[in-house]
C-alpha cells in the first residue's frame, strides 16, 4: 500500500463535515476528531430549547454521516493542545495523534465579556445539553410560579430576561413569548400564563444588526406583537441569581439566558498563530496560519479579514465554504500545486421570530412574514442530515404550527425531580 | 361554593393517570403530585436506551395530559412523608398538604439485592434519565473500543451483561444484539461489532419465568440466533467497574445493565402500613391501608395478596386497573357508600425479543414471532398518550425496521466529551 498523507480534521460541526466530504475518493487519508459523537444541526438548537424538537432530530451520530468515506475514520476525543512544530495533536486523555495536515473546525463557544461567573445565571446555546438546559429552566420557572403563593416572586418566577439580538436571542424571545400565551394557556390554575414578561435586551443601537433597516423594523413589531418587551440600547452591567442589571435599572427575572458574545475554542491559542480580540485566528488568504502552509483554520475558529477587511459572520455558510476551500488547498499542496485565496459567496440571511413570521435578506431582495418563514424552513430543512431527521422534523413542526402544542415539553437531569 | 374533599394523589405513572381520569367532573377536588413534570410510557423505555426513540416520543407533559380536568391541579413536587394521622403531605422542600382522601401511585424504583453498592457499575431502567444514561454507556463503549489498542481490554469493552432475564432483560439484549450486529456494522473501521458479546444473566430457572414453557423456548432460541449468550439458573455475585461475578466465574464487561429486582418507592414506609419485603404495602381488599379507610395504595407500591394470596405482577394493566378501583372506592366514600373489593382481570402479557419477534400470552392462546411483534406494537402503540407521540413513534420505528438505522444514537451529558 502507498503511503498517503494523513489528514487530521478536528471537529465534526458544519465545517469539519464539509472538509471531510471533500475528501472522500481521494488520495489521502483522514481522521475526523470530535468530542462528541455527533454532529448538531446549529440553527434548529433553539427549537430544542423551546421544547418543539427533540435532540435526536436535529443531532446525527458522526460515525453515521461519514460511514461511506472508506479512508476515513472517526475517534471521539477531546483536543488538548496542538504542537505545530512536531505536527503532533495531543488528547485530553494524554493520546497522541499525528498529522500531516491539518484542518481545525472547533467553532466557538459562550463569551460573557469579561464576567465569567455569568455562566452560571444565564446559560448560551451552543450544544445540545445548553439546549436541554435552557429548556429546564424555562419549564421549572413556570413549575415554580404555580407553586408560589407570594405574588411578587411568582412575577419574578414568570420574568424571563433574553441577552443579545442577534438571531437566537429572536428565535428565544419569539418562541418563548408562544409558548407562554398558546401552549401553556390552558395547564395552569394558579397563574396566568399571559402575565410571562420576557425581556429582550440588546446593548447595540438595534437588534439583528446584520439585517438591513427595514427588516429590523418588521422584526421589532413582530416581537413586540407577541408581547416581547423588547430594550435596544440597553447594556447587561449585572447577573445573578435574581436577575439583571440594566444600567442603574434592576430587572428582577429568574430565568436569564445568554445569546451574546462567543469566542472561539481554546485550542486556537495553543497554535502559536496571532489571534483576534474573541480568540479567532488571523487566517492568511489561504486560510493557513503563518509559518504552516500545511495547518488551516476554517469556520468559528477562525477571524476571516482578508476579503473584505472585516471577519466574517459566524454562520454555517461561513464555516462549510471556508472548510471546503481548505479541503481542496490540502489536496493541492498534496500534489505540489499552489494553494488558492478563499472567497466567500454571502448567499443571504434569514432569522425566525415566531410561528408564521421571519426575515429573509438575499442582498438582490428582502422580505419577511409568513413567506419568509416558509422559506427559512424549506431551506433549513433540506439542509438537515439525514432523511428521518427531516421527515421527523417536518412532523413535529406542522404539528407545532396547526396545534400550538410543544410536545418535548419534559424536565430531565437533576432539576426535574421537583428540586430547582 | 361547596366545599368538595379534597383528594390527592400521588404519583403521574399509569396508576396516578387512571385514578385522575376517574374524577373527571366529579364532585371533589384533585392534586396530582408528582416528582417530575412528565408521564413516561414504561414499556417502550427500552427503546430510548437502545437509541431508537427519543425521550419526547415516550414521554408527555402531567399538565397536559389532564389539561380539561377543571377539578385538578398538578404540582411539582416530591413527596418526603405522609403522616396519616394528621392527613398530611411533606414535601422534600418542607411545604405541606393536607387531604381528605389520599391515593398512592409512587410505583418502584430497582433493588439490588442488598447490594446498593452495585448501582453506580450495573444501572437500572425505570425513568428517562435511566434511559439516556443506558445509552450514553452502550454507545461510549463502542467508542471506547474504537480506540483501544489492546486486543483483551477491547473485548472487555465489546462485552455487555444484563442481569435480569425477565421482560426487561430481554428487550435490552435482543435490541443490543441488532444494534452491534446490523446497525453499527459499517460505521468502525478498528472493531468488528460482530464481536460484541452480550451475556444474558438470569439467576432463576429460566428467562422470562412468567410466561408458559413453549414461549420461554421461542424467546431462548431467538435471543440466540441473535448471538445472545443466554445463562439461566446463574447467579451474580459481584459486580464492579470490570465486569461482574457469576458464582466462580469472573466475565469481564465494561458495560453491566440491571434489570433483575425491584423495590417500592420509600414513602410507603413512612405510611405506617405493613410491607412487604419489597417495601410494597399489604392493602386491603379494598386497596385502602389497615386504620386508614381514607388512604389507597395503587400500582407497584402495593403487594395485593387478598385475590390469588400472591402479590400481582408489576405491570401497566395491574396499575391502571388498581387505580380506577382506588378511585371508584374514594368517590362511593365520599357518598357514604361502602368500598369494593379490587379484582384484578389478566388481560394477557407480551414480551418483545427483537425486530420483528416478540412473545404473546392471553391465556387462550399464545403465539410467539413476527405476528406477536405486530400484536405487541400495535397494543402498544395506541396506549400510548398523545396522538403525536403514536404518530412519531410508529414513523421512527418503521425507519428503523426497514433501514436498520437507529438515529438517536447521542452520547449527551458530561460523558459525551471523550472523557467517560
Amino acid at each position: 500500500m502507498m503511503s498517503v498523507p494523513h489528514v487530521v480534521i478536528v471537529g465534526g460541526g458544519f465545517g469539519g463535515l464539509w472538509a471531510a466530504k471533500r475528501f472522500r475518493k481521494q488520495p489521502v487519508r483522514v481522521t475526523l476528531l470530535d468530542r462528541r459523537n455527533h454532529h448538531v444541526f446549529q440553527p434548529l438548537l433553539y427549537q430544542v430549547a423551546t421544547a418543539t424538537l427533540s435532540p435526536g432530530d436535529i443531532a446525527s451520530p458522526i460515525r453515521w454521516i461519514v460511514r461511506r468515506h472508506r479512508n476515513l475514520r472517526v475517534l471521539l476525543g477531546e483536543v488538548e493542545r496542538i504542537d505545530t512544530g512536531a505536527k503532533q495533536i495531543t488528547l485530553a486523555d494524554g493520546a497522541e495523534l499525528d498529522y500531516d495536515y491539518l484542518i481545525v473546525a472547533t467553532g466557538a463557544s459562550h463569551a460573557y465579556f469579561g464576567h465569567p461567573e455569568w455562566a452560571e445565571y444565564a446559560p448560551g446555546l451552543k450544544t445540545l445539553e445548553d439546549a436541554l438546559e435552557i429548556r429546564r429552566r424555562m419549564l421549572l420557572a413556570f413549575e415554580l410560579a404555580e407553586r408560589e403563593t407570594d405574588p411578587t416572586r411568582q412575577q419574578e418566577l414568570l420574568t424571563f430576561a433574553i441577552v443579545g439580538g442577534g438571531p437566537t436571542g429572536v428565535e428565544l424571545a419569539g418562541t418563548l413569548a408562544e409558548m407562554a400565551r398558546r401552549t401553556l394557556r390552558d395547564e395552569f390554575r394558579a397563574i396566568d400564563t399571559h402575565r410571562t414578561h420576557i425581556v429582550l435586551v440588546e446593548a447595540g443601537p438595534a437588534i439583528l444588526p446584520s439585517f438591513p433597516e427595514k427588516l429590523r423594523v418588521a422584526s421589532r413589531q413582530s416581537l413586540q406583537r407577541l408581547g416581547v418587551d423588547v430594550r435596544e440600547q440597553t447594556a447587561v452591567t449585572h447577573i445573578d441569581a435574581g436577575g439583571v442589571n440594566l444600567g442603574a435599572e434592576r430587572l428582577a427575572a429568574r430565568t436569564v439566558l445568554w445569546a451574546a458574545g462567543v469566542a472561539a475554542s481554546p485550542v486556537t491559542a495553543t497554535l502559536g498563530a496571532p489571534l483576534d480580540r474573541a480568540g479567532r485566528v488571523l487566517v492568511n488568504a489561504d486560510l493557513s496560519i503563518p509559518g504552516h502552509p500545511e495547518v488551516f483554520i476554517v469556520g468559528d475558529a477562525a477571524a476571516f479579514l482578508h476579503q473584505t477587511g472585516k471577519p466574517l459572520p459566524g454562520v454555517a455558510q461561513v464555516a462549510m465554504q471556508s472548510a471546503s476551500q481548505a479541503a481542496k488547498n490540502v489536496l493541492r499542496l498534496s500534489e505540489r500545486q499552489p494553494t488558492r485565496t478563499f472567497v466567500y459567496h454571502d448567499k443571504g440571511s434569514m432569522a425566525i421570530i415566531g410561528r408564521g413570521s421571519a426575515i429573509a435578506d438575499f442582498g438582490w431582495t428582502q422580505f419577511s412574514g409568513l413567506l419568509a418563514w416558509f422559506a427559512w424552513l424549506f431551506i433549513h430543512l433540506f439542509s438537515l442530515i439525514g432523511f428521518r431527521s427531516r421527515l421527523a422534523v417536518m412532523m413535529q413542526w406542522g404539528i407545532a404550527y396547526v396545534t400550538f402544542q410543544r410536545s418535548v415539553r419534559l424536565i430531565t437531569g437533576d432539576g426535574g425531580r421537583g428540586r430547582p
